[in-house]
């Protein structure tokens, strides 16, 4: 297992950073459901670069073409199969790093495991540029779950010291954020904006923190133990490039807690019972039980920096100072928006897709 | 997938908190690995209540009868298969949690889930008393993982508000701290203490943070995206009740440090490659790096605690405060720290069953 | 992978001949279906040894405890675990195994694997003792298929070059042959135990051959490709000791039929679409068309025998004359009946636990 | 899991018949593997229709384009992705199969599990075209394999009632049939040119058996139960279109052989343990033995026949006499030879990355 995921669908994700193509194939999805092309690409252009000023430059056009599984606007039952071509593939810049890991990136590790045949180039295989494709099959899944009342919506928390307000637990506003630059409390963008171009200029990069919301989610979902929601998603979300730290609901936040604090007590509203309070993030045994559901996840500041960083020669086996050239994003965090989401939405419909709930009722 | 891990080795965790046995079936496992029991009695009861003074006086033994898959002291290359029989089973104490379900337990959520035929005695399935049997197969891994040099410790970072210092990430001390109450600064560990008698008095009870450290890794395990390092623990470790939040390294904190500080530099010390810094905890694009490997968790406060909550009458559909009697943990932090080395060295022993890693080096 | 079977359904079995006990996890299993112990203890019995006079006269009784899953005679959703304590374990009988492999046995094969390590008593692990867990996973997924109108009956086909009449392909009589001896045609069933007879006296066995057939199931279970109806069953089939054939329809017999007469072609009864012969074995593209599913599987005659045969020591590498004292099965046909009856109903109930097919018809 | 294969190889295969493209991802190689692109080429080439006057003159190139997972002649640890593009894709000639299957195909099934939205023409996902990626990821297995010295080969056992001569089971000659119609005796080949002209002139058509050999294999290969060899190889098998039995060593005709006789007698031969006969296939409880592995599977008639036949139109429920136009292979048996070769290759290299063989030795 590895570029693999999933119990029921079947996620494999293909593609290095500068190879010929990029992409997927997504198995086990039921015949007949609606795919609309045109909703995806702009769930895709989300995540896509150079679309504005705290991102690189590099314009690359994440247009996915559609080999198989969907036929007249349908999935067919078919494994569904998507590639993006690259443009601007294999350059001569990247060969060094075979020689000199850039601190902060896989090179070294993928180094050691691959024995030196790895495709080295932007990153190869473990480039956030691999985030495309998981945004195809989660920006699918996302389609599928909106036909059934569930939406997923995300938002920056935070991008260095700059902190944006929390969902609303109870009841997360979903609507109004999918700017390219989603935020809660515009000033808190305005800062973040702030913050990201003082260090592009410092030839530096920060990292942040998205925090992501589901709501619609029926209870009932997730298995017990390793099959929970928790442990589902935490196993995507991780799988995503610069993910250090993942949480649910209040999260770390539950350690300095009291039982009492803590613990979400249930009501009826409306005649349906609820939880008062949400820490649990609409999660319990790792099963959903109605309420929304709520994660943050840690992403680090980019690697690629323009100072000049100490590494060594491989080769030599001696110390060197490296100097990354080229443009890079200053700040991956505002792109990594709908990747949380299309990761959350993978992990969700498979586990809607295996759900062993019994539709029957002891007396 | 729900109860089973891995995807070399294939545990299977079974057993309901007042029913017949708990156990585990571990399968995949080499033939002629040794088996200390013995020592892993000794591991076990760090996990068992009744121990001390901050938790529960109920005394269970978990000693495992281990009915297949060693002979001799040694792994046969069959399945291994162990069961904890319950003394004292089922009672008539938990009938109403089937109607009344207990906030923050798994009680509401698995009667959505099952209809009302779950096991509701003691939380049945979603009982903590299943982490005995992750702790069989952890403590297993753990003296195989010992043979090879990987050794696994953890500590409690927090309980509450009082914080325990952080291991030394480059070197960390894991000696030191296998006693029932693992801490790295003794003051803290008495602060700590204070403050689980505090809550127990008052009926309530409190959360933590555990931090766990491996260290003699061999770099090159792990897999990419979904395979890696934090994807498989995080899966694993989010199978262990209460948990709320996982992290690798500097984990949140990663937000707030630019670049330029959260990069690992690397250099050679000894004539081996190694990184000045370990803020990654041991881990670059999934794969190990040679570094130890660090991660934290969070841990929610107990949800049993005497104080009366607001809960519902599923039957009736009214509101109705509930009272928990009998005693428990007022903090099962303490517990957990085994728990948590258990489930590291499952999906570490696990990855490197699995491990692709090449032989060869390109020239 | 090894001991361990299932997409949706996982069925972990464990054990060793002589070991101190033989099981099974099965998880993944919703809550609410019926568990009569009763029924499934007959069921079990039909696999028994010594309960006539054409199997081996040492008498096991294969009556399994309930450890978990089950709870007031229903799944409760929890994993579901059995297990059946051996009664007289371990002998020195079985010691030399480790240095002379019996012909036909796993002997050879498992020392190189296992080093040595492995447990060689009675065939340890890979006995045909294994096979009574796999009945209880099978009786207790023979009767949720029964709950919903499937049903699973298997015969003796042949023993030798004695032969049972076929099933009718299109309407299999399914509910006469549930004795210990089962067969369509009483004379042929009368020759079979002559032949089994002779080869008693003669110290040798003899292999045989079972139909077994499926009826009730709907259209459109099973999953293209490797997912398929054929793949899925014969992947279990061939986990079940001595077998070496399995065939779908008429099998091998399809070599030799032109299209024109193979084909089944399609034709309407009472409303509703079925075919007019049933060469397929009710499946097309590895998915069910609603026809009566068949198929057969060949078993190898039992390779304990009384005649010296020619083995090596391994640890003198020379050769050596063996003779296998002790009483054993001259003929294990009769007793696998339900062994293929309980490897089928695995399957399907996994497949249809996982069924992809959609709710939506286009217009 | 339907179009997904393997245990510790993940190979993911997609397309349809008529759509843009068909190819696979094979995930879980390691790296520095080296990949002969025009081999692999010439092994595509035998599968290629239209070479020859025994299949349809329909000519395709299946030339893959490889967009990851190989960089300068070397795995480099990627996952692997390969697409086969299609050149004369959709065509209105298939659209009446929605409403009329054709007997013996997927149509029926289909239509029932997709509910009218899977891609009918030329049998979509269900063509035997998408055996092509299958012999992708089946010939670069086997390149790995015989890099080990491990060889696998296949011939035309029979078609129709014409047969050919069996390997020799000790040890098959694999060098000299690799022709475009591969039988062992030339002599049984002019028979079956001329059975397939008969039947194609007849517009009806036939099926056969072919035997495949894999030797080199070393003893060890395979896990117990339901990951053995022949459940592993068993199931890709059953994954090839038109597939309906299985067999492996002497198979069926183990029914008819005494134990004194079927059981392989083990002596040593130049030092070496083997077995004289080699009536098991090379397998004992599942896992090699060190002889050569083999097994032969049967292939029914082509479904796609000229003659009238019997259907029904879906929606008018009503009986309707097929004719089916345009020209196809009369016999698919030798197509199908390479195919077989590439399961076999796929499913043993698979255990081979997942071998759990321990590398220790008991005193």
């Amino acid at each position: 297992m590895s570029s693999t995921y999933g119990e029921n669908l079947k996620l494999s994700i293909f593609g290095q950073s500068h190879g010929a193509g990029i992409g997927m194939t997504l198995d086990g999805i039921p015949a007949g459901l609606p795919v609309d092309t045109e909703k995806l690409q702009i769930f895709l252009n989300r995540r896509a670069p150079g679309q504005n000023d705290w991102s690189t430059p590099r314009r690359e056009e994440d247009r996915p073409e559609f080999l198989a599984g969907i036929l007249d606007g349908y999935t067919c039952g078919a494994p569904i199969a998507a590639v993006i071509h690259n443009k601007n593939t294999r350059s001569g810049d990247y060969r060094n790093l075979l020689d000199c890991p850039r601190p902060g990136h896989a090179d070294y590790t993928a180094n050691i495991k691959y024995g030196g045949f790895q495709d080295a180039a932007g990153g190869g295989h473990f480039s956030g540029r691999l985030t495309a494709p998981l945004c195809i099959a989660g920006g699918l899944c996302k389609q599928w779950l909106e036909e059934m009342g569930i939406c997923i919506g995300a938002h920056i928390l935070a991008i260095g010291e700059c902190g944006d307000t929390y969902f609303d637990p109870i009841d997360p506003e979903l609507e109004s954020i999918h700017s390219d630059f989603p935020v809660l409390d515009p000033e808190a963008g305005a800062a973040m904006r702030d913050c990201i171009a003082q260090v592009r200029s410092a030839g530096d990069s920060v990292g942040g923190i998205i925090e992501c919301a589901v709501t619609g989610l029926p209870a009932g979902i997730g298995e017990p133990m390793f099959g929970g929601v928790e442990s589902r998603i935490a196993q995507i979300v991780y799988g995503i490039p610069a993910v250090k730290g993942v949480e649910f609901g209040i999260g770390f936040d539950c350690a300095c807690l009291p039982g009492s604090q803590s613990n979400d007590d249930f009501t009826i509203l409306d005649g349906k019972i609820v939880t008062q309070t949400n820490n649990a993030g609409g999660i319990q045994g790792g099963i959903t039980n109605g309420m929304p559901e709520i994660f943050t996840a840690a992403i680090k500041a980019t690697p690629s920096i323009s100072c000049p960083q100490k590494s060594v020669s491989l080769s030599r086996m001696e110390e060197q100072t490296l100097e990354i050239k080229g443009r890079h994003d200053p700040c991956i965090v505002p792109r990594a928006v709908p990747v949380m989401e299309a990761a959350a939405a993978i992990a969700i419909y498979d586990m809607i897709l295996g759900n062993t709930q019994t539709n029957r009722r002891k007396n």
